[in-house]
């Protein structure tokens, strides 16, 4: 099974098992349409292509850890879409699920979704037992408090930010989690994959604030701008767009010196380059040159 | 160490472990705000008095369970409170999180704390590894899709609800993931408990739906009359106020007698019946006479 159909098939494997003729059918839905057709799902291949690199000798268990991975980061842009933060109609070209659904359900679909994301790894633990509370601390690591998305959003609601510690809780913790949980799921040492998962994050994040100061609403498939408009933090806000381009490259350089010696190098610094040149504005030159 | 103070400091050692110097001050303050003073701490209560009758020879992952539990309980009232819900400002007779602190927090107070009690539970798993995924996914059952608390809030976004599905999930779902955790804790087979969470569950259901019908505001420390409000179903609308007193009566003796044969079956049946009388309005042989 190639990857793309191997990320699917796990996150419907999960939807499946939380939905059924007991559930709440919209609500259902709701998480259904949050989840896919999907982005890049660039988390569980991070996943994916770790666990690949550290054997992979539980595949249940790495399909497992990218479904969760996956299912914690759709949540948290559904919560994120919501009017009382980002209040954006649209998302991947297409209403958000509050815009579609109303509040309530988007709110539950979140929710319903963060469970899901633990529960899929206890499922998948059977043969494997004594990697799932590394799985999951590792996971809620990335997501909770003190320092990941959760976090990141709650820095948003202080006066003073700091602006490293922020991008690092809402986007670089997630990057970490995926690397270190798909050695984990294969039995590997999750500590020399930190480094890998940190520059990404960080590359992820400088992309993120170029397109959303260079790209209109319609290449990005949601609301443009939303840095300045919600007076957030931005790379290219505090230094400017050509010193943040310089940043992003020296992020992914970093990225790929970062990956540990292993089977697996080659097809992990492909998944970095393509990621590169996928995330990199394509108006760029006209702007930075 | 009491029973108060045992639940007390394992929801403190958890929210310590979420807060800290890295951590955006607010959120920290506001996930605090939610668990402390607390209510009455039924659920972890419960689940403590179950591992009590099971041998508990795994107190830290007992304590964790109640903590889990309880963190569940109360993100699943933030939530609920919150303006697209029941937009409820009191709780606990004080403002509700969303009214001291905001929307957005109270929305990611309501995350932070989903994701640490799933963090606690594998947190407090390392001498027992073969119980954190029963443990995780009865937690799970309890809280997520399709039938937990997650779902019962769904199916109020739904025209046609199934009163009974609605009313266990919402409520009952997670008494019985309570006192089913506590036996898993204790290394017990969960299964015989399922019966008594369901009753209890049932109870406080009941119990809660007289109490919004026949209560004042001030009484019961949040906004009275809201399944009439929000046109939700209720056993009281559905059967009156003199039927509802019977069932909630059938469902407590329902709860002793489920008790099965251990050594905590004196405390567990003291802690029903002491539960029973705090939750029976105190107007009622007034209206119920």
């Amino acid at each position: 099974m190639d990857i793309t159909s191997r990320i699917d098939h796990a996150l419907r494997a999960a939807v499946d098992g939380a939905s059924g003729s007991d559930a709440p059918p919209q609500l259902a839905e709701a998480i259904r349409y949050a989840l896919f057709p999907g982005g890049a799902r660039v988390r569980p291949r991070l996943c994916l292509a770790v666990a690949a690199a550290c054997g992979d000798d539980r595949p249940e268990l790495t399909n497992a850890a990218a479904a969760s991975v996956e299912l914690l980061h759709c949540a948290s842009l559904v919560h994120d879409d919501m009017p009382c933060f980002d209040n954006a109609d649209v998302r991947r070209g297409r209403p958000s699920v509050h815009a579609a659904y109303g509040e309530p359900l988007a709110l539950l679909a979140g929710d319903g979704m963060i469970v899901l994301a633990f529960e899929v790894l206890a499922r998948a633990s059977g043969h494997a037992p004594e990697r799932l509370a590394p799985l999951i601390t590792t996971v809620a690591g990335a997501v909770g408090m003190p320092s990941g998305i959760v976090a990141g959003q709650g820095w948003e609601s202080e006066t003073s930010v700091p602006v490293e510690a922020y991008h690092r809780a809402k986007t670089g913790a997630l990057f970490v989690g995926s690397a270190m949980a798909g050695a984990i799921a294969a039995g590997a040492d999750p500590a020399p994959w930190r480094a890998l998962g940190d520059s990404l994050g960080a590359a992820y994040q400088a992309a993120d604030d170029l397109r959303d100061a260079l790209c209109s609403s319609q290449e990005m498939g949601k609301p443009a701008g939303q840095d300045n408009a919600h007076d957030r933090p931005s790379l290219v806000s505090e230094c400017g767009v050509k010193e943040t381009v310089g940043r992003l490259e020296g992020y992914v350089a970093g990225a790929i010196a970062s990956i540990p010696d292993c089977k697996g190098r080659a097809s992990l610094e492909a998944l970095i380059m393509s990621e590169a040149k996928r995330l990199k504005p394509k108006n760029l030159s006209l702007v930075a040159a």
